[in-house]
């Protein structure tokens, strides 16, 4: 095992609907003196790739319907901002004094749906969710290999919260050419014992790894993270377990 | 923000109960031609740390009890193993077909109370999590302070499932001179917008990180974070969440 390297990759600009993303990000990388690899991941913070798809909603053209306004008073929440989160998911799965944790249309259950009020151009808009990030990580890989002749593994994280534990963690929400989870069921180990239900969620990982030099403030979006050859055809909707499956729903 | 390294710490011997650990991950460290600062984090698996501690229990000497044995009916497991499982636990949260989710004795919400039948010297044993990993992880720093002179943060990781997603996630479970929750609420972000409820579980992140350079199969119990500085006097029980508040118990 080689050591793994994670870079920050900062400097982009405040990104607005249409942004060239994949090139501001290169730039980002360059200014690194960074030579992009084929094994490389590069994670990308769901924020700057919703405001480059445009998933913002002036919080003044919202009005909430009456499901809203219930829910608003229950969490202290704006109902309009209540609004919006009930447009993004399927189903409410939990709310009480400031919690609204929802399943959204993309089968995330997070708090909010993750329509987030913060870092955004104006206090008054909020940022939801890429409608698909799976295809957001596609469609950034694509324009990487377009632009740099490499494609290397594309993570859009995003930071959750989980029961029974503390602080939120980034995950993977969306990616693109990495195999988001390595599997060493039935393998053996080095006592010649067979590993059992050894699923490791590496997608989640990265993202995690790579959260720690973005820091929220400091206007990092992406990071490098280079030594993990996780190349694969994954996507990161092979993380969402499936409801049939849930113990926990 | 700097890069953050991520090395395996590899070649470490089969651990005995009794094994000077400290001495044995600075031998390590030392052939990874690593010199060890105050700013570096050690994660360290769970199982060497447990095997150091003698946590490990014959299955041959283990009789299940009239619980255990209704619990491995429903479960499709050993009724012996279910019977250490419960012996460790406080209660059991979920039982289905090869699922025993329980909490610990520690206040862990994991598979099989963290009992684990792989990678053991022999396949008749099970080796339980230390029985309090936060005085696991202060011992080793210590030991750490005393033969090397510097005291690294120490986190003492496990894979953990969780609800809805795929795959486990290494996490803390036991952590010293290490700041575990970063918390950015009440500070402002770029457009002066103050932050939400963010608070990150950097301490899961590490473990998350370091997983990615263990691999299950090679024998790395162990790895070394530089250049996330998160120094502090936090422990790994910050990570556990208050049951009062839990939504998900």
């Amino acid at each position: 095992m080689t050591p793994l390297t994670v870079i920050p990759i900062a400097g982009v600009p405040e990104i607005e609907p249409g942004a060239p993303l994949s090139a501001l990000l290169l730039a980002g990388i360059q200014r690194a003196r960074l030579l992009l690899q084929e094994s490389d991941v590069l994670v990308v913070t769901q924020k700057v790739v919703s405001k480059a798809e445009g998933r913002i909603v002036d919080l003044a053209s919202v009005r909430p319907g009456e499901e809203a306004r219930r829910l608003a008073g229950l969490t202290q929440f704006d109902p309009r901002h209540v609004e919006v989160i009930l447009c993004e998911s399927i189903r409410v799965v939990r709310a009480a004094p400031r919690v609204l944790v929802t399943e959204t249309r993309q089968g995330f259950i997070c708090a909010n749906a993750g329509v987030d009020r913060s870092n955004v151009g104006g206090v008054d808009r909020l940022v939801l969710l890429p409608e698909d990030p799976d295809a957001s990580a596609a469609q950034l890989r694509a324009g990487i290999e377009k632009e740099a002749g490499v494609a290397p593994g594309v993570i859009i994280s995003d930071s959750f919260g989980r029961p029974w534990r503390e602080g939120q963690v980034n995950v993977a929400i969306g990616a693109a050419g990495v195999a988001c989870l390595r599997d060493y069921r039935g393998q053996a180990d080095p006592d010649g014992y067979e590993l059992q239900g050894s699923v490791l969620a590496v997608g989640d990982e990265l993202a995690a790894a790579a959260e720690l030099v973005m820091g929220k403030l400091l206007r990092v979006p992406a990071a490098l993270v280079r030594g993990a050859d996780l190349r694969g055809q994954g996507d990161a909707r092979v993380l969402l377990r499936d409801p049939a499956a849930d113990l926990f729903r």
